[in-house]
């Protein structure tokens, strides 16, 4: 999906959200970032995605703040916090009737870690009314089946904690016999999980974890390295997990399996699902287009 | 009140919301416009108020389109709207045991009509679920206390449409044997009522309306003519309508009753209320001070 007019105040507030991580409440030398960073407005392309655009920020804040990875801390915590949480989780997924479908909503339940789209998120209380939720998952008879037919499988990851919830899904899918791979960010952007952040949440005990040689808080296919092209177009299903994969993956020619929490009015008005909804959406580019 | 950081994004979805009122769907001579006034945030001075900087915003929008007066047709809508519900309003203020007490509860819901800080009302549901709707009137035995002893009282308005909510409520107070005095803006700013705007909604009926000399969509008391500022100090008790004014009015010296919506997390924070929330608040600054 292209960038949408609405997008470039919530740029401004992710630059607020992050930069009051690094410099606390140092409201002058932020008011200096915000201006410095108003110039460079004119840089964001209408033609490209928020993820796009959210680049320009990041890579600003980086080279204004010189901190390459200021999610670092958080993206460590929030990875122990849903890893002591790992007997709750599996006690769920025992008493589950269809643990595959219980998986994917804890995977889905697992992308409300996010400090890019969203200020805070109180995940202990999410788990504990899993069962009253309201999941929009009406997409997953068709997941079920692609998921048996398929022999392997790409996963595109999102933020780090959301990873360990990731790993309940891979954990089913490997049981299935499927051959996984699962995509992480080239190098840090806001608290999306990168190489490391996957492989301290286990997630190499299942699948292969890949580089797609080219960072963003999404996925440019058009900017990736050639190997991942390649697994991106042979992979027998793809999951993308979380809203920013999902808005440069939107437009994507093949079909793919979106999971994620619906976080702003310019998605929810696109999907015309509401903002907070937890959805698995088939985005099939031989049916529909968005 | 203070601008806050979190204030600079929703100036810029204000650009957005206003040059749509004018643009339409021309999303790239928005585009054009947002570039343009990022350049310009440097301008917004943090020791000032949010309707401060959001003078800077809606004098560019004036420069750059051409256009002083882009809520002009929406206001007169506005206006229209309310009046033709004036029956309606008339009965609820019949069956009311307190009409002093459900004419402040309608001049607060009036209040809902505010394209600055929001993007749509929907008032005729509004109106209809008056007495189960939850306001925060705790100030109200005081508000009405000093009322009864006032000779005369100021009312700064705020928007258009609004102003024939707060017919009703000056109409209580000239019962009483009241001398009104009802502020307008200066010059035509947001969808707030001006001179001409108060008169098309019968506010002269009521009071003598004037005009501060200074525009701005709140009250800068340092900046309005010697003639207001005395009316502003001698008035018995001053009656402040919607969050642009209390924004402005906020640390001011002499005490004022704030009717108003709070319409974003900024105010929530500072007055510990809920967006949402419609509230009469006394501020008194010889009790406290915000």
């Amino acid at each position: 999906m292209k960038i949408k007019l609405d997008c470039i105040p919530c740029i401004l507030n992710q630059l607020i959200r992050t930069t009051k991580f690094i410099y606390g409440n140092d409201e002058k030398r932020i008011k200096e970032l915000i201006d410095e960073f108003g110039e460079k407005l004119k840089l964001i392309d209408m033609e490209k995605t928020p993820p796009h655009a959210g680049q320009i920020l990041y890579d600003f804040i980086s080279e204004k703040t010189g901190i390459e990875d200021p999610y670092k801390k958080i993206k460590k915590e929030s990875i122990n916090l849903v890893k002591n949480k790992k007997a709750l989780i599996e006690k769920i997924l025992e008493e589950s009737s269809d643990r595959l479908l219980t998986a994917v909503e804890l995977s889905i339940l697992g992308n409300i870690i996010d400090f890019g789209a969203t200020d805070g998120f109180d995940f202990e209380r999410e788990i504990e009314n899993l069962e009253t939720k309201h999941f929009n998952l009406q997409d997953f008879p068709i997941f079920k089946e692609k998921v048996f037919k398929a022999k392997n499988i790409l996963i595109i990851g999102d933020n780090a904690g959301e990873t360990v919830f990731d790993t309940f899904l891979l954990r089913e899918l490997k049981n299935f016999g499927k051959k996984l791979f699962y995509a992480v960010r080239e190098s840090p952007i806001i608290n999306d999980a990168t190489y490391e952040d996957a492989v301290e949440s286990e997630i190499d005990k299942y699948a292969q974890i890949i580089k797609p040689g080219h960072t963003l808080s999404g996925l440019d296919i058009e900017k990736v390295n050639k190997k991942f092209k390649t697994l991106f177009y042979s992979s027998d299903i793809i999951i993308s997990k979380g809203q920013g994969n999902f808005e440069t993956l939107s437009d994507c020619k093949r079909d793919i399996f979106f999971l994620f929490r619906v976080k702003c009015n310019v998605v929810s008005e696109l999907l015309k699902k509401p903002v907070g909804e937890a959805i698995l959406y088939y985005h099939n580019p031989h049916k529909e287009n968005i």
